[in-house]
């Protein structure tokens, strides 16, 4: 941690700081430069310690050293996490394709987009059932019946099912018929509902906040990675910024850059991330070029009768070409998909 | 709601559309332009319609008429919504003070600083119990027990109680304890905790999302509104933007947007808003000039010492400078502080 | 146009509105709804019109409809543009390399590096002569010399040049060395600046403002056209965010975006976009997979020794691995690189 | 400049970086912690250190100490900076209020609206003759006509004359007419123009670019200063975000937190800053309450006539009561207005 002091400060503010920093277990080291003094203070550096050191008048700015997330690092674990469930593996140069509607809509209905899906190479299947809607007006889910419909799914195509949780009460019902467990980019900082599905030991998918940093997002894979559930998904989804030609800007350098600091698999959506049917399926390759282990899309027979998302959901031969120039891609880096 | 086809489109086109937003309960009217067609449809807007008109491969764009939240909007009650629990009223000219530490750290402590705020003209207390936290490895607040001594506060300064609520299961207990249920800005879209604090019938002081648009602010007020309680306070916290020497920007203009648009009161929090105690007095001068409801700050006996947000927090005589500051120009524009 | 009047509106008011859309010489279509009326007004929208209709104090919105670009639409011409100079061709399925140092440091590095991008694949020669940087204390570029050693590189490699020009008495001076002139992002909406480079017959490459929408940089790109010279190049260069792990964010999704609403050719600059060397190759590839029709790049032979920009910059073995691993991209979907 | 170097470095790095900077003229300061070793540089921290020396590959991220911009920093004067010039004082206590319309339109109206915003308490006369407009189908202004009609205005009203240059040849000219040299937003980082501006000896009025950070704001007024003009007005007009319910988000907390860092006075322009000449007045009062030194705010005799920017354009009503509102705020203060 550099702590680097207002200018003209006293002898006396700096000897209160370095005790200060040696009663918060660090080991100051002073250095006198022309117009600043800045002690660097090495040792574990803890939450809080920041804080409250900024609030100290006499102190300009603090500046971290370390991240500080730790199960999450790279530095604890050099090897990349591959997770393998049922159909879907992600990581480790297989990546995975996650397809479905929006939303469960109806037992028939998702078996056949399932069955659409599958033959066109997706290996798992998505759809909500409990549905996070900006307006309390808004179709909410099938709910239980819709994660029904989705093992029925299942059943039949053989596909795992990714599907969302959006309370801690009901982590164990969800549980129960879904292969991976996802959190959706609002609950991303919802921290007992990390915790409830960090106790749990199905995979995690979660997605990024529109407005969180990668500190941020990588301390929300911590909350479930801490309770011992090492199955953790990260979801780039696109982040909020001044542009509105797109609903999200997708940020693809986070994939490269993820990759660096973390052992965790990374995938894209570029479907929520545009938000714009007509790019997505650029948006998928571009996904693949810069090393993504995995795809999840939005895809429905009629995107036009979508309950939910339709603007943003591929027809089936759209997903079919998406995925087919997807490959090429893969199979132009080495890849498997 | 307004439809625009792509160009060039045919008439079979616009028949198939005309009928489609027959279907949906709308009236459309068609516009032929010399570039464009465009179809408007009056009648009742719901969500889900724009989506799919927007998927159909032969439109353009979809613009919305209406405002989506309805309970809400200044369009339903003229009449400025007045919040009045014990010692706090906010709205109809008269200005709340919520003041209080980051976090409950003892019983002596939030005594003291309830005293020492009280004094300086705080009209509620704040202090966190159950504590959102970025890392896991931070502290997450006394939970029951700094709900105790926020009571034990209340019960000597009689200053009503103002403390957040994380998860819907935890509703019932903070809901004996304090006064206003406040939801924080990274739960401003956890839906279940909104329609659990929608089902009491405290005050609910609401967050603004760092990254919400004020549509999605006012839906998610909307939420709890639907439930039948009516008390919702809106809280500008400041949003996340590309500025780094403020933790977040505090966009004021909301202030005054906010008023044309609904009945709620609406209070600023400068602290969080800007991260600085340095430019907290400033900024709440500036709440209140272009007419807040209300401010809530952190303050500290010894910000240095908090074991939160401790860079933000006033201490005892910033604090009473501050509100000294404010009273001045609250009067100057005929509102009581 | 979409004039939505206010709640509540009278007749009087309906009548005046309309006799005001005549005499802006459009159609007025009034649409009279259950909560609002609305009047759609078609004909030439232009400049100013939806400013004076929304300063009316009885209209709620006004809503465009036509794109205020012209030249630049793909409503105008359907065919893409190509753009050949020397050696270098964008569009059309032939991906250009723009690549070199940013600064021009001296005449033998200059055509040290020209070498050594042209084997590994560059089809142009990228340099600063004209730097414009953020402090008036940083090196400003060797300027008139600078270029002389541009076209010294171009002399032994054959290269076409490409180089900045920031201010318009310098542009017959940039023109006289430099294959195609390049606007930066600072002078995106430097409008003398944009017309003069319109009056030469060169090529310009426009690089994005960090804070323009797709529209302003169409219009940037109009100024340009409207001069007569059809030859400019768009080129992505990232957006400023809330993101602080890259130096921009770059939201690949213009790409597509752009390609379905102007027939220019579009070129990425993952370098700036990102602002990080090991970002770089993975942002190229995806820069290719989602249709880029060229990449502009900072290559230096020794990038810790470079006078700018360092920490973006490839060094030569980068460079080609790069190179390298976007030709099977290209390959795998059909291009030439 | 505080240099960490990536876990497990070698011996050999640490001496290879510790030569590096002391070779650029800095002092090396060796701390070795459990997790990271980091090397503090003191000295002259220049443009160019830093990038050079995050481009070495054993170095993790560079931190820099000192503040780029010099003659601007409190820390060189301490005293603010007070600028007269004819009947405008901005700084020192006296609050500037420069008005007028958007564009000039004639020499009568121009006159006329002088008069007006005079008796309503304005002390400098603003209107555009060179107008950038994002399209290049706009009214691009009435060019050195304004300029003697602006000059009009001031005989007869004794007004100082703010009005904008666009680029470096018009300087001179502008500088004959004007009292105040305005540089717009989109030409912050315009280095020839604010050179050109810095070799007069006019005050400037220099306006922050929609996404500059405010250290490159500070560099750019550093560049005016460099040249010797010291009389440079910083400008608050605001930035761009994800917000679409303002034009722009204007983030007073910068009035406030350049007040700490620099000696030059800080105007706000409300009318930029929102777009919405309804939220002008709140943001107004607001301004001058977190410590504003002037406004500058679009006037016109008839906002829905203007012929650009009606829509955040005040009638001289709106005008006077806003004035009336903002002195009774600048009364309760202690400042002058």
């Amino acid at each position: 941690m550099i702590v680097v002091l207002k200018p003209l400060c006293s002898q006396t503010t700096i000897e209160r700081l370095t005790r200060r920093i040696e009663e918060l277990g660090m080991k100051p080291h002073i250095i006198i430069g022309v117009e600043r003094t800045v002690i660097a203070a090495t040792g574990p550096e803890r939450e809080g310690m920041q804080a409250e050191l900024e609030a100290d008048q006499e102190v300009e700015r603090v500046m971290p050293i370390l991240a500080p997330y730790k199960i999450a690092s790279r530095e604890t674990r050099r090897d990349p996490t591959v997770i393998t469930v049922g159909s879907l593996t992600i990581g480790g140069g297989t990546i995975g394709v996650i397809a479905g509607p929006c939303s469960v809509e109806g037992e028939e209905s998702i078996i056949e987009i399932a069955k659409i899906v599958k033959a066109a190479g997706a290996t798992a299947l998505r759809g909500g059932a409990f549905k996070p809607r900006t307006s309390p007006y808004a179709f909410q889910g099938m709910k239980e019946k819709g994660l029904e419909f989705l093992a029925a799914a299942r059943e039949v195509t053989g596909l795992a099912i990714v599907t969302e949780v959006m309370t801690p009460h009901h982590v164990e019902l969800v549980a129960k018929y879904s292969d991976v467990l996802q959190i959706g980019a609002r609950n991303m900082q919802n921290y007992h509902l990390l915790q409830a599905v960090g106790e749990t030991r199905k995979p995690v998918l979660l997605k990024r906040g529109p407005s969180a940093t990668i500190e941020e997002f990588l301390l929300a894979a911590e909350y479930i990675l801490d309770q011992g559930n090492q199955q953790v998904i990260l979801c780039e989804r696109g982040i909020r910024t001044f542009e509105t030609h797109t609903r999200f800007t997708l940020p693809l350098a986070t994939v490269p850059y993820l990759r660096e600091k973390t052992h965790l698999p990374i995938v894209v959506d570029p479907s929520h991330g545009t938000g714009v049917a007509s790019l997505v399926p650029s948006m998928s390759a571009a996904s693949v070029a810069c090393g993504a282990d995995g795809l999840i899309l939005e895809v429905h027979q009629n995107p036009a009768k979508a309950v939910s998302d339709g603007a943003q959901t591929l027809n089936p031969a759209q997903f079919e070409a998406t995925i087919a120039t997807c490959r090429k891609v893969a199979g132009a880096l080495g890849k498997t998909m």
